[in-house]
């Protein structure tokens, strides 16, 4: 695959909720102004129906394909967006936007609060995924986009999308919640609890007043290695460092003897030098409290005629195929179509992000499959020319 | 079931190794003076031949039954040794005693170095399951028993019960390993490292040498919760916790809204008041160096006589089913007599300690079945005596 790095990417910023409006969010509490980060790749059409969002994982941001001048990395899921990807820039316009809490550009803790000059800090409201959705929302008015072909993402990304057909069916045509469930379950929340734990246990965390003296990096790598242990398989550990040693050797000591310790380390020392730890405990904590299971998804009456594929890893430990399941489960008793394909994978959880091939398969028919066969909704009537458009997607749609 | 508290039961304490004698390490260094915490229940018989040593997990003890005086909690395994349980002390005589580099009284890091006048801390030398074993060994001999009737432990206890047999095969009868391995996983080596990355990271471990300052009480708590996490199942979580709130509603903040939460600071805070952060340390440490796969775990050529019981529980995700099934492979393959059996439970790795009618069952009719079956070896003739007592057992063992 070459890569053609003649275009590069650049990030976006929307402000909206400018005093002395505000932003109203779910704990009751408000904030003003909010700030996305969000990149763009592909070309709206002129019906602006073609946009589909991206939503992110947990240490995600809005860079999600192609490259910024300058970088050596493509965004974190360039594999799957770009012309001829899964999501075919020459067709769709794909957004990504970080989410609220972050610290990739968006409004989180390390923003600095207008009303004191300082950052936020804890002093951040605790926002729930349905305030980074609404938030997208008023993303997708400023570009004038009434509603979605598809909204796509795994682990937190597809919490993501499901609170998005929850809170806007009317605006979701279709979405591809990924590797996520409905709610955490005590074990995704024991195993959030403790990384937050190993932050706030930190010294230097300082009640989250770290700003000016540099961040909880120990606390923070701590966090992040415990949640590479839960993205990984026992499988994909064992081919890729089974009981290697880093010295040919034991050390009889406690630095690192095993090739998987030095790999977790170094990936927890990376970590905290790109990601702010009080965006680890706001956005785990998010997480946790997602529920949309039963009524919490779509009162029962509601009609939704957003259609979905669900698609979960046989390997995936920290988002088993049971929570996917469940997701099936409620969306065929709401009567609301859905397919679900568990793809066969060592990666665990990872495996969104790695099984390539088998996700492009699967997306690519699943979106055209959109085109062909979803009759127009009254509220949004489709043109003749942008049907005939529909119709030859699908017609020159096989792999 | 009736408790009878009017034999209590005291630790005692072994000391072996005295200067100039030391006790020599895998690591290549020595130990001088050693001592062992043990604790014994029932009587030795005359031929000596009724010994069963109970081998702890990580963080277990010398004090596996029975109460001490004043106390109102019992031993750790309690409900499996006494009269008329599995390990019947009406029959048996059963030995518990702390591993070294643990800080239950025998000698470990915390203690004393004779030749400093300070804890050891971390001038204590790295130890082995093999050093762990061996240092058993010099118990047994003290006590005069030349042969085990049988070794037996869960999950760490496990794993000296596999070393007994690879470093001392003509000293054990027979071997019960529960929920177990030959060797640790990259996955099970990544847990233990990041709870000691855990304890390492926290400013109050100062390098080990904290015993004039306190422990790493934050650091160590952290690793206790890891250690929680992977001791419990998804379904026991489910169970015991579910989605609970502590107090009704979200709090919008990072203290514990779920009771899962709460649980896991709460036995992460009772643990650092009895246990040694050192000791965690190097306890998980000799457990990841612990490899008996393959000729590891006994040369090719040589005659095992041992009789093993391999026991795993289906929902034990930490010492999964696949590792004791390793086991019997080996042990097949040496032509070793093992039978196998994986207990339906919920209770993940915790069930080794939980599980307790399905164990007695079997570990009850395994050990009758040693007495009828095996043929008395040619270097421990038994007496006529002995051989009618072990008859007899069988006669009457139908449970």
């Amino acid at each position: 695959m070459s890569i053609n790095r003649a275009d590069f990417v650049e990030t976006n910023y929307f402000t909206f909720a400018h005093p002395p409006d505000s932003f109203a969010l779910e704990c009751g509490r408000s904030l003003s102004p909010v700030t996305l980060a969000y990149e763009t790749y592909g070309r709206l059409n002129n019906e602006r129906s073609n946009a589909i969002l991206v939503c992110h994982a947990l240490s995600g941001d809005a860079h999600a394909a192609s490259y910024h001048r300058g970088d050596t990395d493509p965004g974190w899921w360039d594999v799957m967006i770009g012309p001829g990807k899964a999501f075919d820039t020459d067709r769709f316009f794909v957004i990504c936007a970080n989410v609220i809490g972050g610290c990739k550009g968006s409004t989180g803790p390390p923003s600095i609060n207008q009303v004191t000059g300082n950052p936020y800090a804890l002093d951040f409201p605790v926002i729930t995924i349905g305030d980074m959705v609404n938030a997208q929302r008023h993303l997708l008015d400023y570009l004038g986009i009434e509603r979605l072909f598809s909204v796509v993402g795994g682990s937190m990304g597809g919490m993501q999308v499901l609170q998005w057909v929850s809170a806007y069916p009317e605006r979701v045509l279709s979405a591809i919640p990924i590797a996520t469930a409905l709610k955490h379950s005590p074990q995704q929340i024991a195993f959030n609890e403790v990384a937050r734990q190993s932050i706030m246990v930190d010294p230097d965390w300082r009640r989250g007043n770290y700003y000016d003296h540099g961040q909880p990096n120990k606390g923070l790598s701590v966090a992040r290695m415990i949640g590479h242990i839960t993205y990984m398989s026992e499988p994909s550990m064992e081919a890729k460092f089974s009981r290697k040693l880093k010295n040919g050797g034991y050390s009889f000591s406690f630095n690192e003897d095993f090739e998987v310790e030095g790999y977790l380390l170094y990936r927890g020392g990376n970590f905290v030098k790109r990601f702010d730890a009080n965006s680890y405990l706001y956005i785990t904590k998010a997480m946790d409290y997602l529920d949309l299971s039963g009524d919490f998804f779509i009162p029962e009456k509601q009609r939704v005629d957003t259609r979905f594929l669900v698609i979960s890893f046989t390997s995936d430990w920290l988002y088993p195929s049971t929570q996917s399941r469940d997701i099936i489960k409620l969306l065929k008793n709401r009567k609301i179509n859905a397919t679900y394909c568990e793809l066969k994978s060592t990666w665990g959880h990872d495996a969104f992000l790695v099984e390539v091939e088998e996700e492009t398969r699967l997306i690519r028919n699943f979106l055209r499959s959109i085109t062909t066969i979803s009759s127009p909704p009254h509220r949004y009537p489709s043109t003749g020319a942008q049907l005939e458009n529909e119709v030859s997607w699908a017609a020159n749609g096989q792999s």
